[in-house]
């Protein structure tokens, strides 16, 4: 196992995960791929950016499909979202091999768990917080935030639970779990302040 | 609200949630209450300590089975149970009126939450630590621990989710959830860190 810290950033819609992770990356002056890495996969594969997107943390709903319907010709489908998921997985490793870095979202704590250094924190927060935020960076209608933070979340979870088996949001599946209530700043030095407690080598 | 600071910390069984609430109010020099609260129960309500220790944070059973039966003469048993929650939760109100302090398990986050200035942790951990903790301190037979540690925890649930309608273990009740993997001593320096980062005032 190399040395290499990787943290990984599991996040409710709206808690300011993504935040926390770029402002944690840019203090600990490691690099940080959140929709980054769509970039990079569709570099890598030759997909266009727009499908690579259309896919994004979306688990496949297909897939249920033609195990209930005994198939259909749509197979297509089916693996491009498999194909992504291990094509991603695969860079993900590649960039953990590289150096320090923070991940957000995409299974990266699954992905990584066994042969890195990983430090796996999930952010959530109060629906109030959430909608707030959603609110005033998302552009979400205030009657609608709701309902929107709520879809997201099902669409994470569902691509959590399909590529990885757990329970997306399961404490027991993070080393630390942090309610945003106490404020994004407040956040990220807690982190660092656990980087601190736990690690005794130096990023 | 006063000014007072509680902290609350529910924990899985074998988790070492109880030894990082003692060892946290020991160096913040503020009063600990766990099993503590049961000699209280017992001196405020003049039942003896083995019959509220029999109760002590098990939920009522009878309730259900009365339900479902159409009532019993057994509502000695359901009032039991009830009756020294309700002593209980006034019991911690006042204990949090006199100052901050540390309180295990009972409910304490719910009941205190509206009113007081609540710090809410949540301990678990893996299940390979807590067999180890189980066996080294509650002289648990080694083959017997996980299944102890279930059912220990099922109870705990029982009672919390019975008594809070909310789900004990569910990351949206707490500010702040630690995987005691990191080390007892860490998770109360971690603790301490939040506390400073948090909470502007001293205690």
């Amino acid at each position: 196992m190399k040395n290499n810290l990787i943290i990984t950033i599991g996040r409710q819609f709206g808690s300011g995960g993504r935040y926390i992770g770029k402002m944690l990356a840019e203090e600990l002056e490691i690099p940080f791929f959140d929709r980054e890495l769509i970039d990079i996969i569709s570099e890598k594969s030759g997909v266009s950016k727009e499908i690579v997107e259309s896919v994004d943390e979306k688990a496949n709903k297909f897939f249920y499909s033609l195990m209930f319907a005994g198939g259909t010709d749509n197979m297509y489908d089916l693996s491009m979202n498999d194909k992504i998921f291990v094509l991603q997985a695969d860079i993900l490793k590649k960039l953990a091999d590289e150096g320090s870095c923070v991940f957000v979202g995409r299974c990266a704590d699954y992905i990584l768990n066994n042969n890195y250094n990983v430090l796996k924190i999930f952010i959530y927060q109060s629906m109030e917080g959430k909608k707030e935020r959603a609110i005033k960076y998302y552009n979400v209608p205030a009657e609608k935030a709701e309902n929107i933070i709520l879809k997201n979340d099902k669409r994470r979870a569902a691509y959590y639970n399909y590529y990885t088996n757990l329970k997306w949001g399961n404490l027991e599946n993070y080393d630390l779990c942090i309610n945003s209530d106490m404020g994004i700043e407040n956040a990220v030095k807690l982190i660092k302040s656990y980087i601190d407690i736990y690690y005794d080598k130096k990023i």
